[in-house]
């Protein structure tokens, strides 16, 4: 088989996981659950040579600077320069338009954890078989818990390698997340999929001719800088900013999932990210200097000043140059409402 | 009557409000209840002329530039400099050797917030009239917690305008304090005393001879210098360190104590400083730059860097310098065996 080309999204900027990723310094490009940036973990995870192309990676201008940064060891990387940000529909359509058509793309947003990259890459060629066959192919992956803040996927009859999508599901309350995950058919839409690059551009140019068309022109007017493809900025600020879910996946005939269970997480706030993270014997997980007592299942880490922590459980502490944030983990879904994160 | 002579104290050094209080920058300096220190706050209480005599403080040298920096608006201080710290009964007898046979010294430590100061000048006068008289009087805090950290004294019959001591009891277990707390004949000994000079100094004789004669040797070769006076160091090296309580209160047969409700606290640790605070509607006690969101009888203050909290509810956030101090109220007992605590 074709070898499979990785196509890495890095745009946006999350806030709730500061203070420690701020507008300059945003998510992807942190070392938060080992040594590794998630980003760099995302390119490490499709970097065997016997299955995967060079990657692309789509970005910001803004996000630039870390992405070289963050690239330099990796030979032959190219970077699809955004003008601006349109959503992951124009994102994944800029790298498509410039593919030829039998090419199969693996989409892989660059803020995710997955911490069994074997289970994945099994999953990759999976989900890159039924792409091939021109299938439109989301990961689906396997819910471990009522989680009310994700879109769900309902499989449908069986495929080769995969199933057809029964059905995509907005993020449901709590008690439509319960049946979800008993009934055991649901999967978490968690924004990875597989497309032959033709098939995605075809079915984009049939559901939404005007992002097809706009950004087939801003790469037919781009300009290529050494390492770097530069879209034409005006066509694409025509582009309407839209996700490849509502854009495509949802209104599409010929989509695909493929279940998988690869300890994933969105490291969507400081209870996820805890919970990424390996623990000591009592659930603690500290980095940089710091004193616990009488403490369990406490996230603390400090960029320098020594953190001493008496009688908590179930808390993040984050200490970052002049920000100091102390949530329970319940409360970590408000930590982007803060005026700390929101006045950056 | 004659004027009372303030006898302020001030040694040791507690690590109980670490990070805040340092060995450097010890607790009687930092204005830790409102803009004054508890220093500062001691001495305006015995300012009044009408009442109270010019002070005399009796420190260490490590304190002393605190001392000066902080009376230097106060007239006429006269500094006692303790060669090294040698516990209360030798701190309190350098003052009384000094003074007058007749003199009655009202003895306070600097360490103290007292919220009801017209209660405590009350009670202050009922004091000195009993020390007149040749009773050595204990200011008895009027208890409002069974609380296990304090001495107690047990009223015996009553005086003119006190009590006789039945007796002084050690720290109780908390069965036992509660006991104390109900029958409402026991008080805190909260270590504020009337004394008339020359009656503590001839019971100290009788009592500790060792103690009083070094004492008096200590003055008798020590020097003046401008405000100050420094004992002799070697008669003083030889003073065993004893606290007054235990060298004369327990053993004197003129005990008194006048029991004192004046919204009293040792600021013991940074609960009973939360205590002691005035709080916002939710019970909250903020200083510097904070954001609070869904917390209550929270205490958070920093001296520069943002502190953001999130549902927390009885918890201490405590940002000075390098350290971040994150501790729940019944964990503040703990602080000063924190390894940043106790390695000053």
């Amino acid at each position: 088989m074709a070898l499979i080309q990785p196509v890495v999204l890095c745009g946006g900027s999350g806030t709730r996981l500061w203070p420690r990723s701020r507008k300059a310094r945003p998510k992807p490009f942190l070392p938060l659950v080992d040594d590794q940036t998630l980003f760099e973990a995302t390119l490490a995870r499709c970097a065997d040579p016997a299955h995967f192309a060079l990657p692309i990676v789509v970005t910001g201008a803004a996000h630039l600077a870390h992405v070289k940064e963050q690239t330099d060891r990796v030979p032959g990387v190219s970077i699809i320069v955004e003008p601006e940000a349109k959503n992951t529909a124009a994102a994944i359509a800029l790298a498509a338009a410039r593919l030829p058509e039998d090419t199969v793309m693996l989409v892989c947003p660059s803020d995710h954890h997955i911490a069994d990259t074997e289970a994945f890459a099994t999953a990759a060629r999976l989900a890159a078989d039924l792409a091939a066959q021109e299938w439109l192919v989301s990961f689906g992956i396997s819910p471990t818990t009522p989680e009310t803040g994700f879109g769900y996927i309902l499989r449908g009859e069986p495929l080769a390698t995969g199933f057809r999508v029964a059905r995509f599901v907005e993020k449901p309350d709590r008690a439509t997340a319960e049946t979800f995950l008993a009934s055991g058919e649901y999967s978490w839409n968690g924004g990875i999929f597989a497309f032959r690059a033709g098939t995605l551009m075809s079915e984009l140019a049939r559901l939404r001719p005007d992002i097809a068309e706009a950004v087939r022109e801003a790469v037919a007017k781009g300009r290529e800088s050494g390492q770097e493809f530069h879209p034409d900025a005006e066509a694409f600020a025509r582009v309407e900013g839209e996700s490849i879910d509502y854009a495509v996946m949802e209104k599409t005939a010929r989509a695909a999932v493929v279940p998988v269970a690869m300890g994933w997480s969105d490291i969507g706030n400081w209870q996820a990210l805890r919970d990424a993270r390996e623990g000591d014997a009592l659930g603690n997980r500290v980095r940089g200097r710091v004193e616990l007592v009488d403490c369990r299942n406490v996230l603390a880490e400090t960029d320098g000043p020594r953190i001493s922590v008496i009688g908590l459980e179930d808390i993040a502490i984050i200490v970052d140059g002049d920000e100091v944030l102390v949530t329970t983990m319940e409360g970590a879904q408000k930590v982007g409402k803060l005026r700390g994160a929101s006045n950056q």
